[in-house]
């Protein structure tokens, strides 16, 4: 699989189709606690499920507009990170991520979405990188701040979730903020 | 062609291949004023160069992902509003506009704007829409705050206009601030 | 809804997915009647059944090669006017159309026709529009007759129909046509 | 190649990219003779510019929509006969065809629109078969006339030439009047 | 149907969509048969099965890339004769054969191979024709032997049988065996 | 950049867009050399040559056909090693590799081969993977034999190479082989 390393025992790879059972399994055992910030927990009920959802990925790859790719400790599936879309024109884009809860509280996160940006800044040179949090997922929310991002602002009622719309708050770091705090 | 009736003697269109040259002259006439806040002026040099985008947004109709229509006043074609991707999901989208200068200064923009909102919360029943202007963009700015949005924060370095990134207010309007506002 | 007004409470739109409900609704309540010269009129059993159909009618628009749009007569479905195809190398087409049965006897579609006929000659330029009735559709036939249309044949079997074959009569209208009868 | 036998020395065949020079050759050598009647002459300037058309007649045959074939005499490229998409649904379809100068008045023509029309109504099991001519084109005419079609009616400026519009007459045949005529 | 003529009452056609059934029942009566042999007979199971097989055939016929035919004995459908992917930039392909047991052992097949190699070289014009038969299907490999062809070696289970994989023997003839053998 | 780690200094990657001006140098250095092997060199004379075979490349992984990868060498892009196309129903694909002049005797491929190995047999659980090279390149044949390939025969004129076809020499390793000789 290809990866990119974080540290020893914590890596990244792009999710190909023979990852659809981990996924699946990732997902499914933490489903109460992803379903209070994630949309599309509900409707994947089976390992095919995914499959679709892997292709979008890997076509997402091939288009240039960004990746999704596993966090894998100890070869385990422990939740995913990638970016929605990037504006070329513009040279910007945003991440999304989750952790099954078994491997939450271990800064894993943290240092896979820092990996992530090193990805977007080093090598796709963009300037800037933005994420959006439930406005009461505090866990999500120390991700950005720990990482040296700025607060934006309220995105009112800016998701639906199953069965009500709640607030994100949003974050964001620019090419400049990067080189200053995490150096050349 | 299609239109949506604003009040006596203004009115949207949807954009089909042969308004290619209005679009056009709309366009050129003013492109000084234009290309301060708009990012794509530079590259449409010619008639054709319209084509491809008027086919774009035809078939960003064709699938709901929104609208882009000709504002017209007496008949001539005067700006362009229209939706950025409506996200069906957590039912949101955004709007962008832009005149021509000879048709500013005389309410046109706020009366268009009205109007797509009507669309996208009566019709559509979404349930939130954005703008985002530049931050010296005053004019465009005063849509939004006319129309009852709320302002949410600045979007730090959102577009690349250019030679330079500029930054971004972001403005939101709810389902229920519509009906509050502007009643049923 | 993007409309082509005709009269005080009579217009054309375009059909957009979120109509699908009232196209449904309106051909149910007349198939009976409608099933007498329509032949797809079986096939459509559900809501759902008219979305691949309204998707293809929205891509033909996007695609310049006509449209299909919904007659209202005080914002009620009452029927539906389309091009079939624009052959725009000879700049020729033809016209479909079909009105629910609480609706007939009323000069609408006369009304509507005519509305079809200034888009395809004055904005679309085109130089000749074909009608075809079915030989026994009297009711169908008085539209071209009413608009000036001529006389051109029979088409022998020209159309299956459920469980048998009939003839269709063909009309044609030129631009001159138009321009001598309908005036500039 | 795939062929259709006619007679000894005579065929048809599916046209195939190896075959692009042979149709530009026997196009080129008769240009100003197929411009009086066909519109597409003048833009056919290039071995090249018969590739795009022939993969184009290759996939309508792949989707079941008809063939283009050449007729062969004595293995020499004499000309194209084939059919203008088929209407699956109403089981009709119409044929076109053009010769050569040097194969006219050999009764290629009146063999090959035969073999044609065996293909169309004992193989595909179509009902209505449809031949366009210019009204003043007596060659062209003469071959519906001589197996049997029916005159239908004058199609008024059916088709652009080039620099004016012609009139086109209009002939059908029936599987009924097959089967009449030319047996079982 | 479009044919290349072998001898009299023997000959190959394209298959289209209407000889589906034709195809349904060739391989059908002759399941216990191919399935030695061929891996896609169990899953063949009606005749709309068929269906995407021969619009992928067709396509790759329009698409340049080869083609499959028919083998017709006095009409009736004996077999299967094609090409698998036409390598243009070494001008290379392979070929692959079936016959229903009704007609084997007539010398059918050698026939029909022989008309394919007769098209692809002096038609296509292409350089080298493999051919892949499984090591213990003597029937089969009796077909390159006798046309010339050249052992190559044994593709060590080259091919997944329902519930093993099976060795291959490949076979190749060029075009200078060809034409030493078979003469301009 | 999302890679496999082969030892310190040395790691295949996936080739993104932005890894085109990388691999043309790498190729444009060595052009002497390596257009003694690889029909493709002589096509290739600029950076942007490289757009459509990349995104050709990645449409390839994101649709689980294979993946092809760059060899780094103290992050220096030294060659490219790839599967053509994986066939998922027998299980089987071939490995193809260059190296640039400055990287080779340093048994660099064979442990880039070897990589690509793992993931083949261990990763996707394939049953066979073949090498093909050219009958005079004995540095590529070593790379097989020194793996544990097994010979299988020469593929006569297998490749156009510019301006003559050569041999090619037919290499297999199966997956009982790889576990027998390098465990599990």
């Amino acid at each position: 699989m290809f990866k990119v390393d974080i540290e020893e025992g914590l890596y990244l790879h792009l999710i190909e189709m023979p990852h659809a059972h981990d996924l699946f399994t990732a997902v499914h055992h933490a489903r109460g606690h992803l379903r209070l910030w994630l949309p599309w927990v509900d409707s994947m009920q089976t390992v095919t499920d995914y499959q679709p959802v892997i292709h979008s990925w890997l076509q997402q790859f091939a288009d240039g507009r960004g990746f999704q790719a596993a966090i894998r400790k100890n070869d385990i599936f422990a939740g995913v990170v990638g970016l929605h879309e990037i504006d070329w024109g513009s040279r910007k884009t945003s991440v999304g991520y989750w952790l099954s809860d078994a491997f939450t509280g271990q800064g894993i996160m943290t240092k896979a979405v820092y990996t992530v940006l090193k990805i977007v800044f080093e090598e796709y040179q963009l300037n800037r990188v933005e994420v959006k949090c439930g406005i009461n997922n505090h866990d999500s929310q120390a991700i950005p701040k720990r990482l040296g991002f700025q607060y934006e602002g309220i995105v009112r009622e800016g998701e639906w979730l199953y069965d009500h719309y709640h607030d994100l708050v949003q974050f964001s770091l620019l090419r400049e903020d990067w080189y200053r705090y995490h150096g050349e």
